[in-house]
């Protein structure tokens, strides 16, 4: 920029910063396009990559809307979120993310402090994940209309020619690998809130995977992955087994769980194959090529507690069965009603 | 779809319809998918384009957040105005806009009725600008945290080798032109809240863009164009003068007003020049073309009134001014603090 940056002087968001006046260019520069960096400042970004050159390549293009509470909880924010929920969809679906776009609508009387803190929180996951924050925009409503913060991201990345992950792929035989311990990311909110009373303080999971799906992409024919967010691991799986037209067998005594997380699933009474996930999904890949998987998926950071925890089957088409520590067998069903709103 | 459609079984939008379990996905096939018609249920979108391959290519990429107030006024609603809004973003930067993500966030309780008017909206703006809506996301907030609903739309568009649209290209002499009368937008959202007591009514001006772009850019050198949404048309015209570091000049007897967008203007106080549109836009290009460009912007639905309304000029460098009807000349500076929060 040529401008001498513009500074905010007020400490807290007003309706003036979502006017399209003044006051919102001030809050724009000074908040958003000092700590993303984007090349310009016109309302769009334009973008050129040699990858969406190359013939073959797909174009991957997701969104997602974050309205998280609390805003911030041990182990992220929810800038954090933002940047990983988005980098993640693409991620698991095949696709290097590169773009993201981000949405603020932020309620009256925030204060910038705290905007601060979210948004720097959202640069770094995106140079963690190595994506860029190119384009955005801010909308302020009044005390009340919303609350805190809500931030939508939109990803845009590059399907590399070769690549083809689709749930009906999934194929009976088929191994299914997690990439660490399950529902964290529910567990710490539940925690954060306070309305239980939990002494416990877990951080979430939430990280970005796109290095992980790379790593394991380039070495393996991953047939499909989830990342398994709302809903959980168990909301993913039944995805999979629908589109794919199997059955998924997974194995309760293989489920990577905190201790601190099955305490509090048992406390409370929460199955944790249902609590929320940020940084956690689970692949399919052929048996001969499992244990290869497992070796590219630990060679990433996201991927040290990578575990194999069931398989795809001929047996019951369409049900997620888990084999019980006790020995038994149980239909593993999707969601139903809501488990903990706002946990993303 | 292989599957029957699933469908919703409530009246109102619940906290369970935002749960990521089977609530969430009657909600989603019923409401969004059977309307958009995505071409997967994927959590991404996968695109191609022979115009993304074209070499020297760029891609656009763009974001807004809509949080209008009423959802529902004359002319359109929050989804026409979040589908028009990207499209227009996209297309005033030179790009064709392709596809469009569409993020809700959605207050418990919500109308299933009206969220089916709204997408239906979404539909029929998306269908009128030829672009698709691909991809999209569902939040639920408990009552009293969000407004009725917030849209995010963010789009893709490819810009074509050739064009180069940038708001410091425009040059002293370069003739500004819009394409219809001012003010509508936001004279429509002021007469619907009726917190004024006004009879009139007036329809928004809401409408696509990118036909009238497309016709101007292929017929002369467009300089730069800006769509005048929030601030208005003095807020589009200052960004342009200060990215161009050059003095504009506009008339105040071209500027094209609607007879009742006037008189509600006088009654309240309000200058037009400051009033939101959702279908207007400012476009520069070169004096010796300017007829050319009329007639192109004249011969699409949305430039029928297609009129010059001032130049640039090498005196006063990064400001506008207004020659007045009466004779004399003012600064039309940029808008100060907000003029009408939730506009768009």
């Amino acid at each position: 920029m040529n401008q001498p940056m513009r500074r905010m002087k007020s400490d807290t968001v007003t309706l003036a910063h979502g006017g399209g006046g003044k006051a919102m260019r001030d809050l724009i520069e000074d908040v958003f396009v000092s700590v993303f960096e984007p090349d310009g400042m016109e309302d769009q970004a334009r973008l050129t990559s040699a990858a969406l050159a190359n013939s073959g390549a797909q174009l991957a293009f997701t969104t997602d809307g974050f309205v998280v509470s609390p805003l911030e909880f041990p182990g992220g924010d929810i800038g954090k979120i933002a940047v990983c929920g988005t980098v993640n969809d693409l991620a698991v679906g095949g696709a290097e993310p590169l773009w993201l776009s981000a949405a603020f609508i932020i309620e009256e009387g925030v204060d910038v402090a705290l905007l601060r803190r979210v948004v720097a929180s959202m640069r770094e996951a995106a140079d963690e994940a190595n994506v860029r924050i190119v384009t955005g925009d801010t909308k302020v409503v009044e005390r009340g209309s919303a609350d805190g913060i809500f931030i939508t991201t939109s990803g845009v990345g590059v399907i590399p020619p070769e690549r083809n992950l689709s749930a009906d792929r999934v194929q009976p035989g088929d191994v299914a690998i997690v990439n660490g311990v399950l529902g964290d990311h529910g567990a710490a909110i539940l925690a954060a809130r306070g309305d239980m009373a939990l002494s416990v303080e877990i951080p979430s999971d939430c990280q970005p995977l796109n290095a992980l799906m790379n790593a394991t992409c380039e070495t393996v024919d991953v047939r499909a992955a989830r990342d398994a967010t709302r809903g959980g691991l168990a909301s993913a799986l039944n995805e999979i087994a629908e589109a794919a037209d199997c059955g998924i067998e997974i194995e309760e005594t293989a489920l990577p769980l905190r201790t601190e997380v099955k305490g509090v699933c048992e406390i409370l009474g929460l199955d944790p194959l249902y609590l929320a996930n940020e940084g956690t999904l689970v692949l399919f890949v052929p048996e001969e090529e499992a244990e290869r998987a497992l070796d590219a998926m630990r060679s990433t950071a996201a991927g040290k507690e990578a575990v194999i925890v069931g398989r795809a089957t001929a047996a019951h088409p369409k049900r997620v069965v888990m084999q019980t520590s006790f020995g038994g067998a149980r239909i593993v069903d999707m969601l139903v009603g809501e488990q903990l709103p706002r946990i993303c």
